[in-house]
């Protein structure tokens, strides 16, 4: 992205993605910005207060229910392909946070979809699983039966049966137009997360409430979907349209647009050896000038450095904090080698605790999904 | 049809069928004629001597099996839509046989089936599902778990899982070419149907063997389909091609070409009451002539008589009772009324003593299907 483009933003340190790149989704798809919620909510967390979160359908259900401490859940997941990843962290963090704030908290395993779109055997997805879960944990989820369900889609009953439920109101042109031409077993698995987005609102967990599904932006046709099928079966089930919270997608360390494990280089995941990480952090893409005379003159450009994305998207709690680190890096004061080395000591300290934890956490992991070791 | 197209075949007691409408179906299809196997059946049963069962794909693996007296099991099922009527008669008959050849029998309640491609809630499902065991048992399934598996197929999990597994050998091209447009639930009912087909040679039922799906020749779609899957999954499931026997469909008793539920009388069912019957049997088809006095000159015509045909196919066990029946018809010794009291008696007589046994065998059904009063 040119520094002209960044020009035509107004001065904000929570602005690293160009906001125009958004506008099209409120316009074309009838999502709602969710800044406007903002003063409402009793206790903002940083991706919302931050504008990560920049997007909702349907949450002022959610925030009605939340204010008048009625019940309320909350519902995403993981597709158990490999490790977590910061997208996987952010949305374990969006759970846990709505989880805090009352609400029962569902946790899925998509290991149907992870099978369907990705090949990856049963076998070797409930090991794999095993690991995430004992990662959710580690970030502070409450696995109480009374407030929170981990489950494998493969294994949920209730979830296969909604799916089954549901295939009488799912056309091929519906499908086709979400997900293009695919093997009915990917098909399948869209019904399937149907049915895990729907099953908090079931008579198991005391029946139909508000539902948020906080996800990336670019999972919203599967909740345009389920919001669908919410309709065509209210009748019998009563169900509640699902509302949801869209965060921006974080891009690669790389530079690149969206973190691939094609490029190792453009993410790292919790578990990762803390010196290879160091060395992704040292190596990553900023917002500097070619030369420090001119950066000094200049300032940088924090709205295209991936690690000031990162620490504000994940990494940085204090709100102050980051706007001081935003400023300096446009004076000119902080150069990116000393951020990337503030940034590593951050990360570095939040990677360790977190695989002490984690590693602890195993067996209670393998508890939870019924999985021996 | 006219007396024309039959006085093209060949005077013979089982042809009520014309043969040219089968022929396509071994040119275009590849489906097999039975008849070259018969010579080698230790016990073949009526529908098989008189060329009901005309058809086959790889019997022949399964016919070594009974031979050598090596495991082989059968497996065919009921859309739990109504009553049993003369096509589920036939279909239970033929599991019947095969278990009492040896066969590991499998009955399925296809009831994910009749919600998806009839609408049928699973709670009205499975209260027909109880009568249909009924019939069933009535008609001499063995239940003993050593034997038989009668199952619904929205609780039976390794057909449920059988499917997901398969939803990835499964393109939608396939999908539209066997099925046309239809809702994804359809679909994932056809996948469910190649788990019934395939759960017989899983390792809790002894693992893989020669298994035969007796079926109406309408239903080879989904045969081709399921050993197309059995190959694709061979590998893992070490999966034996399913064989399949084909049998002619019925025409209704008012000379309609299918029996349907939109027309009363082209059919009965075995739970209507005596009196009802008698009537649609008084109200059938022949192959009468204008008079009486024409029928004793030329004789009748059994090809085109639903009467003849439903004794043929399903009512009259000694081969040289329905010998004579054709001669006497063809020469004009045998008027239709005649026939019809005949046949009324010997329908009768079946349908209530069957009846008496059924009722008698609600209970044990319930047990079977694990449903409560």
């Amino acid at each position: 992205m040119s520094e002209a483009s960044y020009k035509k933003t107004v001065l904000d340190p929570w602005g690293t993605t160009v906001i125009e790149d958004y506008d099209r989704l409120y316009e074309e798809f009838g999502i709602q910005p969710f800044k406007p919620l903002l003063p409402e909510m009793p206790d903002p967390n940083l991706f919302m207060r931050r504008g990560v979160i920049f997007g909702h359908r349907d949450f002022k259900r959610v925030l009605d229910a939340m204010k008048r401490k009625e019940p309320f859940a909350v519902m995403s997941g993981i597709k158990p392909t490999g490790e977590f990843h910061l997208g996987t962290l952010m949305t374990a963090r969006e759970i846990i946070y709505f989880q805090q704030q009352g609400a029962t908290a569902f946790y899925c395993i998509a290991d149907v979809e992870a099978y369907e779109d990705n090949k990856i055997p049963f076998e070797r997805s409930e090991k794999i699983a095993v690991g995430n879960v004992a990662d959710l944990l580690a970030l502070g989820f409450d696995p109480d039966p009374k407030r929170g369900c981990v489950y494998r889609q493969y294994t949920e009953q209730r979830v296969r049966d909604l799916s089954i439920i549901f295939g009488r109101g799912a056309t091929l042109a519906t499908m086709k137009a979400i997900y293009g031409e695919r093997n009915i077993g990917l098909y399948m698995s869209a019904l399937i997360q149907a049915g895990d987005i729907l099953m908090p609102q079931l008579q198991d967990f005391g029946g139909p409430k508000p539902t948020v599904v906080p996800v990336g932006v670019d999972q919203d046709a599967h909740l345009r979907f389920t919001r669908d099928l919410a309709g065509k079966f209210r009748r019998k089930y009563g169900f509640v349209p699902p509302s949801s919270t869209y965060h921006k997608i974080m891009r690669g360390l790389d530079g690149s647009p969206k973190m691939s494990k094609r490029e190792p280089m453009s993410y790292f995941t919790l578990t990762e050896r803390p010196e290879t990480i160091a060395k992704k952090i040292s190596n990553a893409f900023t917002g500097g000038r070619p030369t420090i005379a001119e950066q000094r003159k200049l300032g940088g450009i924090p709205e295209a450095c991936c690690i000031y994305e990162i620490c504000m998207f994940q990494f940085v709690e204090n709100d102050s904090d980051m706007v001081k680190v935003y400023h300096d890096c446009k004076s000119g004061k902080l150069l990116c080698g000393e951020h990337k080395d503030q940034a590593t000591e951050i990360i570095l300290n939040f990677v360790k605790a977190h695989q002490r934890k984690r590693r602890k956490l195993m067996d209670k992991a393998r508890q939870i999904l019924r999985v021996s070791k």
